[in-house]
């Protein structure tokens, strides 16, 4: 009985299948013609088979669809990679959170959208209507081409394709890289939806313990050894949870492992503005041989006008232009003219850069704050949003985020990070999130508790 | 040796696998050591394994990516899915593209989005800045349900799922049904890219032959018998490329042998707003039991704001909600928002119904002219911009847009649409992009030389 039950699950018995005869069984399972009858009628009544008459036993349907819910381990039933998303984008009126990943609407620059927008509505010509260029519109490839050269990358405007979001850009990269079954390397804290993408391609998450200067480089070879991993997914800039920012040495020898073994990296830098002095880029190291580098301006200009892009090895770049034709037929031609206005109109220097500054008190502030409650920074970060904060000892991180959350509080518990479900005992904050009072009152009244 | 390339093509050996030994391979082969020796130099030297001094042969690498022009049968080597795809979102100036599947520029509503994006850059509060609600902007999804409603469909609000296109909507329902391996039935010929996005899924892609009313119920039948499919994607209204509709007859059938074998219908409507009198709808008839629905506004709107939608049981949206969260974080709401404000300022209407009766004009005008060269159209459709026109004997579709081609004449033809590779003898005609008098020019050089 388990073992159809569990070829039913794996769907290897597919709905609408019909099940080998009696005798069929009791001989291949080499068990009584009476112990298949009991087997199937059971199974009958679970509902995972029918009778029908005449005719034998047949799998019900409809097929339970696939969920990202079930795909992956869930040692903390409640906590998984997309309970913060949702939590944070379903958020209605009145509710806080401290813990979602992006900067309050009164920090973005609208204002400067608002102008953007009435410019486009007036230029002539301007294409409003059709779909744009397979790899997205020129002008703005060329502008992301010469601020990566700021960075050390050197990027042909035809190596870069735009896409609607940073998201859409690395799923499209796994699409052309790896295939299900395929394991991939993440950081052990790292970002829990690069989890969740990974689960929707039936890839195998692997995470590697991340220190405060980019992955543990003796674990990583050992897990690569071990798992011969295809690609490897991590934060250049500013990590996501942690804050922390990869060393120049960490960097060379991520590459010169990643070249040893195969490995291809992902480099999502879509926390790159934060940045006052730049981390080392593993695109710049590398020039393009083994490293995909992605971007966005969600965390920066807006994430209502949906633009993000990759920059790659031109044979790779080719692949992903069919696999967004395929998929997606088209980014947006007006998100990317409204991102490319934004770039040129000459506040955006300005505006990043008062981030930074905003962002580095916030940081001090948010944090002595929480040091009151006995949570104390894993690291310092030197840029960024985010602070990674160490629980004191025997206090779980999803309890106090299912505390929080009744009272209209998002936060961000550590496991929600953790492939290895080791981080019961962090939680995540977002410093420009924690600068109404509110939050503290009610942080208040969970740790002082 | 061919056993060997055939593991290594098919990735269950991958790139820095260790082979098998000599002597184990010999004996797992039944042949003699020198054989297998022989096999290696031979996969050696046709750089597929690469000897390590003292420790054996390896795969080597880096692996080849997933590519989808080889992903599917090339029985037609040049004409593949994303054939006309690339040609028409690439075509320079001066490119005359009556094989495209859009509307040109000045059929679209331009003025109406200029003054939609003054009005939004306007409007206070609103969200330009922000990640949008899971589901999409509530407003616009409140509107879909009333049109919807309309032609028979009856949806909540929260059954209908935006997306950044109707494509990313297919896409996504094709992560929630279907697993790599499974087979999907789609309509011979049908739309191009539902092929491309097909195998990007690893699908295995099955055509059943399309008639004036319908897929062929009889082979319909044959086919849910022998390949026990999990899906099949078709259009309801104006069907693309023939123009045909669905007649209700056939529609019943269908839903009735769906049932019976437990399949799912994605029904792709995005060609709805072209019909005078609405063909049926599977999603009216069947009330979400199996009817996934979707829609978007790139052929009467504009393709440059993308914005699509995915209407289903709300099981199925939550497991959608997740992937598009997984893979994408948020559709934008900003394109959702001009497409709100064009559906709503009272001339949508007016538009559409002038858009139906050019449409009409152009099908007689273009159909009549085409003739004249020896084509005839396969039916007469009722609606929309497509006409799929029959060759005379002998002449092959791909050798007349290959030479069009040269000539900056962008045509489509018959088997980019053929998953069977059956159409040879049709072209589709876009009626819209043929009012051109050169494109009649550049045909009579080619039709009668």
């Amino acid at each position: 009985m388990r073992t159809i039950a569990k070829r039913i699950a794996s769907r290897t018995l597919e709905a609408g299948a019909k099940l080998p005869s009696i005798r069929v069984s009791a001989e291949a399972l080499g068990v009584s013609k009476s112990t298949v009858v009991d087997a199937y009628d059971r199974l009958a009544a679970e509902g995972l088979i029918e009778p029908r008459r005449g005719s034998g036993f047949y799998v019900t349907g409809p097929t339970a669809p696939f969920s990202l819910a079930d795909a992956g381990p869930r040692l903390d039933r409640a906590i998984d990679p997309l309970w913060v998303s949702r939590q944070a984008l379903e958020a209605g009126d009145g509710v806080l959170m401290p813990g979602c990943g992006w900067l309050p609407a009164s920090w973005m620059p609208e204002a400067g959208l608002r102008r953007a927008m009435r410019a486009l509505s007036r230029r002539d010509p301007v294409n409003l209507t059709d779909y744009g260029p397979p790899l997205g519109l020129a002008p703005l490839r060329q502008l992301l081409a010469r601020r990566m050269a700021e960075h050390g990358i050197e990027a042909h405007p035809s190596q870069i394709m735009l896409t609607d979001s940073g998201s859409q850009a690395i799923d499209l990269v796994c699409r052309l890289l790896i295939e299900p079954g395929d394991v991939v390397l993440v950081d052990d804290p790292g970002y829990f939806n690069f989890h969740a993408m990974l689960r929707a391609h039936r890839a195998k998450v692997v995470g590697v313990p991340y220190t405060p200067t980019g992955p543990d480089i003796g674990l990583f070879e050992q897990a690569l050894k071990t798992h011969r991993p295809r690609l490897y997914i991590t934060n250049s800039g500013p990590h996501n949870p942690t804050g922390a920012s990869l060393s120049a040495v960490t960097a060379h020898r991520l590459l010169k492992l990643a070249e040893a073994h195969d490995l291809t990296i992902v480099e999502d830098d879509i926390f790159a503005d934060f940045e006052h002095e730049p981390a080392p880029r593993l695109a710049a190291f590398d020039g393009f041989e083994r490293v995909v580098h992605i971007g966005s301006f969600s965390k920066t200009l807006s994430a209502a006008v949906r633009c993000g892009f990759v920059a790659a090895r031109p044979d790779w770049i080719e692949g992903l232009v069919d696999l967004k034709v395929a998929t997606a037929f088209s980014s947006s031609p007006v998100t990317a003219e409204l991102v490319l206005a934004l770039l040129t109109d000459g506040s955006y220097r300005k505006h990043v850069e008062a981030l930074r500054d905003k962002l580095a008190r916030a940081r001090g502030q948010v944090a002595a704050r929480l040091r009151d409650f006995g949570l104390t920074p894993w690291v310092e970060p030197r840029a960024g949003m985010l602070l990674w904060m160490s629980l004191a000892p025997g206090i779980d991180a999803a309890d106090i985020a299912r505390r929080a959350l009744a009272e209209k509080l998002v936060l961000a518990p550590g496991n929600a990070f953790s492939p290895s479900q080791s981080a019961s005992g962090y939680l995540r904050f977002n410093v420009a999130q924690c600068l109404e009072p509110a939050v503290f009152t009610v942080l208040a009244g969970i740790f002082d508790s």
